[in-house]
């Protein structure tokens, strides 16, 4: 059984509320409810974490990282802007994959780079909450191929 | 009567004991004071915050934005720097007016940027002190204007 | 049933044979088998084309694109100098999704831009053959969600 | 008494008439008359100018700017063109506050540049009219602190 | 006595457990064991502090700069990304020295930018451990210079 | 019958002495001469102005564009430095068409970007005093299409 | 009698029934049909060509370049990217003429700059289906006057 | 005998009164006193000029720069940013002198890039009124050599 | 016996009628000729082929790559703009050598990047039709050296 | 009595039979002959140093610059690669006069870039030999003032 | 005994008399005196060579870097323009310490990027005379650490 | 018999020795001996030069420039960095061929750009000690040509 970590940066806590028109409107409590069933279904298990704070995402990867055995992030606003939590997941060497429930392409120039994706498996981006569903699928196939 | 937050982001509680010939001899909570009598005056409310943590400015925002009317925020360093701050801003999507002490723009190249400005009602910098009395004046007229 | 278009660019015909350190050892024969079989059970129906031209890439989005539902690209090397794709997918106007094998965004600095991504509605990126899966899934995904 | 300038720079003239959404449907000489108004109740004297000719400008600068105790410019487009009323500004060596109407971070690349906010006492932006009115309170404020 | 503040950023707590290449198999308490009885032969006493919070960083330079001689700090990632340490360390208004683990310039180029050199005593990089004894030995002798 | 506009920028006073290998040896009355025979036959009515002051040239959009059904300029220098002559324009808000005697592409690189493009129904440059004659054409035929 | 080549880039054949806001409505054969009816009363002869493939569009004008008396090409998104086919016309050395439907300055920055401008005659954009029109009096007037 | 043009720009008129440390306290009509006086010795004859306009001195080099036969030019602040005043000097087709009174490579970094130096015989900057005594030289010389 | 592949690119076919001062006036064909004899003489045998299509010369690799030693090309427009042959080569993972005619330096700044150089053996440029027969030399050379 | 230093940088010595369209055909010992009578008559005297190495060159202005009162230097190419001797001067802290037989400003970029001038007393360019004799004026002139 | 190379760059050898707010009082024979004997406590033999020729610092480094175990070079100008340094340390393949007197990062901007640091163990900069002691402890420590 | 220069830059004297995976075990005085003899073979006279100095080469090429007939030079890290070696080829007006032993198109980014290519009649770059020995068969090649 692979153990899996879920990590939401700031702003997260307010999908569903937040400008429904780019982030839609489920709640992130029944993502991840949907994230838990996928994750029993393909025999993992899976932990959750939602922060504003750019401080605590690096503790809770420091304290979690090193046990699990993959990350799934979408590190929000501090994908563009946080050298720390690059380095928080380097610290604990696990794969991960980088998802987005926007198009960040689409979107302010400043949300196209991202100081996690060349060091992610992989980044999958604009496909609402789904993102994170495929971004379950993906993570858990990739771990099962390198095992 | 309007309900409006006052936000002032890092550094700011050092007001009055830092960097004088910048920002003045002026403490934080004499601001506040006076702005709570002007707010008095103008018969709006003013809730007031300062923290040091960009996660706890979003949780602020968080948990006060959604009701509240408008907002005068100086968000200082993390003008420049935090995403996560503007999106929170966003969330709550209420009418803001970005507040500065000092001239930003006589200063360092990357004081120059905000990530609040193209969001912003309005921006007002440069008149110490009186940047946050000419910031309520300006969010009242607007909320007036627009209601 | 969704009627959806795999369109495979320049080079992908050597997959397999190609720098397989990058690229896997899989051909793009077996990953459209595979394709097949999963449009099958999600009850949609695939086209695929691959060519190294990039006119006749344009001129198969031209023949096909009207009448399908969605479309999956890996436009390979033209997903950064093609503005003839861009146009043609444009022309057509449907939905599609940009697939990647690798992460490009760990490799040379021209291949980090795409002059699809923002006209997409998701990427993917990273998860070798197993991006053309989740591809499928998020479109057949979004064709459901928006009929 | 303070003697204070008004200086209105090109198509601030046509305000009220022109791009009514961007500038609102108030005229240059309401606002003037206003700005006589609020002068009188801060004790203050107010003589306005506007031109849409640089060379203009800069001789009224020149002319009056010795005598005055500080100004209100709103250049309009000579903000982000006109290095000769910068200038101009620095010949006659007084405190001045750059005032738009509009909100110019929202708008143009080009507009987010300006010859006269590193040499400024202070900017205002955004706030319709209400900048001009803003723009002299914060002028006279300074004034008093200083004198 | 010096009285020096010695400053840890974001994930330096993971040292000799992290990416131990790069970084070595020291962990933080052994060099701040070895800080403390270095300082101690140089007759000074030292206060640590480590956080991955850029909020509790600020919250300690302004509790605890005002009164010490001098500060030592790795910001790590913050080095980066920070100007709220930077005004932190501005209005505490205090001599400190930088230094890094690492050799800063043959890593990634978001590395080679530090919101700190520019008001920095000095800059100490890629000696290892010995940044730090290095870095106490330099800032003792500034200190004992301008006494 | 439609009522146009066609103005004339810096140094265009000097048509036909000034570097004729550039800007051909026909002065700028010939043109307008033309250009009056060729409005009379294309039922338009034509008036003219042609000055070196960006002011004047402001000026005379105010003053004549509101009652105007398009516009043709050749802004001369000021389509490389003025943004008040576009301002004046989106002013009035009338459709317009920019011409140039030279290629501005095969000149000077600062040559090769104009403030008006953007905002004008279209361009048309390096066909000589044709590019005037051109330029009626377009405008007279769009003003036919959208009334 | 003046012989004279008209050349269409990618997506061009999809006049009519692509993206119509930006391109409007009548067909490239429609266009083509005036062309030739223009061309036969300014006393010249028109031989058209349409490809998606760079590659083809190089192969016609070395075939038919070196015979004519000039050439009026729309590119496309070739024009943005193809130095082939800027080359292929520096070969037969003949006068050209670029048109575009739309005005290329308003659309996004990649397409501001074209292979083709500082080599041809003069440029035409955005005019819709008109800019083939003038394009053809343009490169006829030309070759006039040179002969 | 020759005649030459001497042409001060924007703020030139204020010499003497204006910022003293840089520009030193002779008045502009001192100057052109002793460049008269210069001027006789050289047998040369001098005509002097100047205006806050750019269009007036466009204006002026229509009228008078054809019939001399050279210039000396302080463009002031118009060295930065006008074009038209370039493409005033290459219409009247003579050699010219460009001079500042201070050294513009000290200044701010819009300062150090002129729209005239490319086109001149030479540039003078940095020795005061100086730089006009010394350009007067070297232009008559200049003139000399080619005659 | 060594087997190289020659592959020539877009406009190249045109050599000795095109631009004969940039390219000189000896056709492709009798650099074939020449080519073929100093290959017999070095005991190499030499394939060779030209194309305007980016899409036929990847294909032409994707065949004849695999079985070949090394490669001389000369990509023409295409060396700085196609990604595709880049990733052809790639491919095929063969040694070459990039040549070109003209020295490429001094010419229009996007000829002096190449998608090929940095992937060659080495690049040799400038010296006309022997910029061939020298790079048959040196790519026998490395083949030589090692095998 | 003034002592001034004449240096000339690397190629100088050639003067007179290189490049004669750019530097005229006085070779380097007229123009120090020249030099010599014109100090003479401004009471001045003269020390004349040329060499092709930087290294030299610094070495000269440390042994010499000392005791001078002032510089006049064309470092040649040296103007636009060399810090050393941009720092060699500043060590001996003695005002200096930049002057360059062309018009560096009409040349390849790179030359437009010195760096010296902006801890020049002033910059002389582009007036032949004559630059030297208008530098050696202008730098006694100055000595002057401020004696 | 660890052989060390103490290798200064030009301008050094006015230390002490050059910009001595700059670089402090203390001349280049007081350091080598006190690296000497630091050395010597260290049981380091140290030879010193000083030169403001790049090509003399070249020579030296191949003559003597072959035989030695480390180097400290404080490069002076030469840190920012010098290739052919980098490429000697390069040849002689030695670990060497990189070390200036001032903040280099508090400076001109030229002065913020150096050929050196990317290949150095480590950087000291900013420290004055007192950088060259940690330079020698920090390589010495190094060395002993790798031996 | 043609009389032709060999100019070996910085560290070339170190070849055999230095980084030999960059650049081979071959000595220079192998390479200056192949030379020889093969110049012998085309009936040319090779004089070779090396130099660490950038001052040593420019007085070499003075000297020996202008009685040569054509060069042959790797300017080794003077390529990147040296305008003076420019000026001196300049001087002596003869055809040189550019040639470096590694693909410097492969290296650091400084190295991709040389002040000497724009200038050559060709350039050589990654085939080892073979590059000097091409570089002379395209220098004899080229003279013979323009003989």
């Amino acid at each position: 059984m692979k153990n899996i970590l879920l990590i939401n940066g700031p702003n997260l806590n307010m999908l569903g509320t937040r400008e429904t028109d780019k982030y839609g409107s489920v709640s992130l409590s029944d993502i991840i409810d949907n994230m838990n069933k996928l994750a029993e279904n393909m025999d993992a298990s899976l932990r959750s974490f939602q922060s504003n704070s750019e401080g605590e995402i690096v503790d809770f990867i420091h304290q979690n990282g090193i046990n699990c055995d993959g990350i799934i992030i979408n590190a929000g606003a501090y994908t563009h802007t946080s050298v720390a939590i690059r380095d928080a997941i380097l610290c604990v060497n696990k794969p991960f994959v980088e998802v987005h429930i926007s198009n960040i392409y689409k979107r302010e120039e400043f949300r196209q780079f991202s100081y996690l994706s060349d060091i992610a498996v992989g980044i999958i981006a604009g496909f609402g909450e789904n993102s994170y569903y495929l971004g379950l699928r993906a993570l858990v196939d990739f771990l099962e191929k390198i095992s």
